[in-house]
């Protein structure tokens, strides 16, 4: 459906893991080897928080329509920043439109969120979760897709209180709206959230066969692994990645975040624990 | 807002009132002399029955965001096709997204649908306007803008049974819920309408201050008091344009349609009636 | 690097070949089955010459930047006209930028271009191949490819007149000036080239190794081998495809053009010969 | 023609000069008081420095062939980065193509170059300027523009040298081709110039009336002269803005550049001497 990156840690250019790596997620907007699609040609988003803004800031978002491997903005805009944290993502529309606010991330103030996977029947089940969403929120739904409405459900759920409840709650909704209308698998995919100081992700999908998702090994650790590697050297003890498939070949690099689990990763480091399970 | 025009007649190259006329659309999206606002940037569409299609057939839509006046697109489709009857649109967005889901015309089968003016407080409205589509329609609702909610509420008020009737009733429900959330002057536009066979046109706005519309003179009469014009050659004997404004300078071409009215074209001609009058 | 198609025959609706069939046009653009590159999503063209008009009318352009798979403005396009002579072209860009004057098919007056292919180091000999065309024709010169260079050389060297010479002279300039700067193997591609009544399509590289080409087999003898195939029912008995790969999967429906030869379809049929043999 | 903006100074949120003045850049690109065309809307460009980025590095670009008054990347990004010295441009094409290579500014290496204005009889000298290229740098024109041409002409001649020569050479060159093809007055236009640490601006014109150029007054005696400005709170000591028209209506903020004149502006100040006079 899509494929996404989450990258959390010390300042770091983009360019260095949405560009100059061998499975890049822009490598993989072209050909994905685990994506559901090869090609995710159908729109991307680049959002991040800038360097040193206070807490609460809004993250900045930068959408466009045109696959990602030949856009020369997205070029230019990774390797002229640094963020300490940041979302890409490269979007294969189940259906069209092909427009901005069908590119992921999302924003409301300062969270910012991103998905891979589908809502089953999402024609016929539209109507029903939007009504679901609170109408102060409402007015700030622009697209058409499943993932926005998602969003906002959890949003109208207490994602900023508590944002694994509240993500939970809101895909328990989609469950309970779709077996109301005979969907059998009613959500599917891999969820990136943050608020702008701690990054959280979750893999999950109604039938248990969610996409692939991934982190990145303790970079230490991987140095000492692979002191030939010039490449890590890019990288900050704290550099943490999360991404729908490995950005390299490298044996021990990237780890796979079990079905039905939740990550959070912020300065005190990473932890993960079951999601929707039973 | 907006600035549209709407052919019905022998079946006529559209270029010749989109691209080639003093005021033609395409002038007046970079400049409008009557309209609200004087630039109409913000995307075109251009929708239009095939010539010869049998009654029932669903126009053709094409939708570009990028200003009309330099789109090289729209310059070779109008030059190329022929129909008798099409629709054209440019936009003056009173807000954001600018994507082709926003632009008009809008389609439901063989019915297309455009709309020059605003729901007053819209986002304020949208929920509850969206919310009284007919569940049926709703999925078809793509994007965010005021217009295509009363082209899906007239459908689901009966506008493929009686149009001039149901385009009434969805403008009356907008001022029923506008002024139930304390909105004054809910509805202001005009609109156009067809089936692929008449041209339905509205002029009303709930202030009875509508954006301006008119439409044109009867050709064999025009021809008969500018013998000298040669333009007037290109058009068919039963050729109409309903428009926002008039397309050139000529005394006694364009003909301003009164407020409050409704105007009918078909092959038997052109009667118009009081609108939503008391 | 592409994948193009052209039809000549009996006016068809172009979605028959461009959106309907397995291997459709648009099918390849997104997978692409012989291609050098699986993905041609750098931007497409259409073009065409109206049904009905007369001998020497420049034919009609529709180019986007968007991928065609998700083009909503193709769609409608190609199911709402109809033409006897029409060219659709998918692009996968060897390099940026990716914009509307490098999709083909490129025009001149009533002339069409489009090719699969590339001049090799092309930013290397880009000067002087410029330089080489008639200076009359070079402001039309409006965007960066190879391909647009190669049809404004064969329309200096006699294109109007005798295509066949014209392209096959501009093919050894460019292997003439390629190899005066050591490039060993300077040209590689398939062309299509008509002037609206005639179509013309060549095959050759350099190296003798050339991107694949097929033209379809005689319709009313395919009727015969497959009386079940209702598809076949759409095409009449003088329609002709010229096109990268086969649209289908039925034996027989599809030859391979040679190496090294010129095709010629008319109204008199098919002919093929040798071209830039020795 | 269009319209642009350079800043140089303390760094600063390009927003509050882009988008947050009554005059601003995005505002001029819909209705421009002083521009030869009111509207300034076939695409736009940005390009910046980044902070604390050593002498020599490249700026970064950002281009659009949309209005710049609804983009949302352009808001985005203008108030999430901060840059010491910036360009922004709005277009108002003399002619298509529009596409993102004809978006100034244009960059070399570490230079950027932006130009508002027109060679006149530009199809006619178009071939004889571009082939004046020096032909190790002919591969990197991209687009279409007169202004294009002339960046790489002015590079052939020693822009990285000498800055105010070189722009003065090319210059002259159009004016020697233009008249010996009978072209009375073929250079118009305004030009901004930087190598990352000074920033050059031209005004002239062969006939010497020349588009409009400004530049904002000394900030520190501007904050004297109007202490209730809150606005001027957000601009260092140093900063200074050359601009096509004023950004504001502050009586004495913005000072007329003279005809036939050429601005350095560098840590040690603003200067200016007679360009191209006599």
């Amino acid at each position: 459906m899509c494929r996404w990156l989450a990258y959390i840690g010390e300042p770091l250019r983009p360019s260095k893991i949405v560009l100059d790596a061998k499975h890049s997620i822009v490598a993989q907007s072209l050909d994905s080897p685990l994506g559901a699609e090869t090609v995710n040609g159908d729109g991307f988003g680049f959002g991040w928080y800038p360097t040193g803004a206070p807490a609460g800031t809004a993250p900045a978002l930068f959408h466009s329509i045109e696959p990602a491997w030949n856009d020369a903005n997205l070029r230019e805009l990774s390797r002229a920043i640094e963020s300490p944290l940041f979302f890409t993502h490269v979007r294969a529309a189940t259906a069209p439109p092909i427009q901005q606010t069908n590119c992921h991330p999302y924003r409301f103030e300062n969270w910012m969120f991103m998905h891979n996977g589908a809502i089953a029947s999402w024609r016929q089940l539209r109507r029903d979760l939007t009504l679901a969403i609170d109408p102060e929120l409402y007015p700030n739904v622009l697209g058409t897709t499943d993932s926005e409405v998602l969003f906002h459900l959890a949003l109208s759920l207490g994602l900023r209180d508590d944002p694994i409840d509240a993500i939970g709650r809101a895909i328990r909704m989609v469950e309970s709206v779709g077996h109301s209308q005979d969907v059998q698998f009613p959500w599917q995919g891999t969820v990136a959230v943050s608020d702008g100081t701690t990054l959280w992700a979750f893999r999950y999908s109604s039938q248990g066969r969610t996409r692939s998702l991934f982190h990145s090994a303790d970079i230490p650790t991987l140095r000492e692994m692979y002191p030939e590697q010039e490449r890590l050297a890019a990288f900050g003890d704290r550099a943490k990645v999360v991404v729908s498939e490995p950005l390299n070949d490298l044996p021990g690099a990237f780890v796979e975040v079990p079905e039905s689990s939740a990550l959070t990763i912020d300065p005190d480091g990473y932890r993960h624990q079951p999601f929707l399970v039973g």
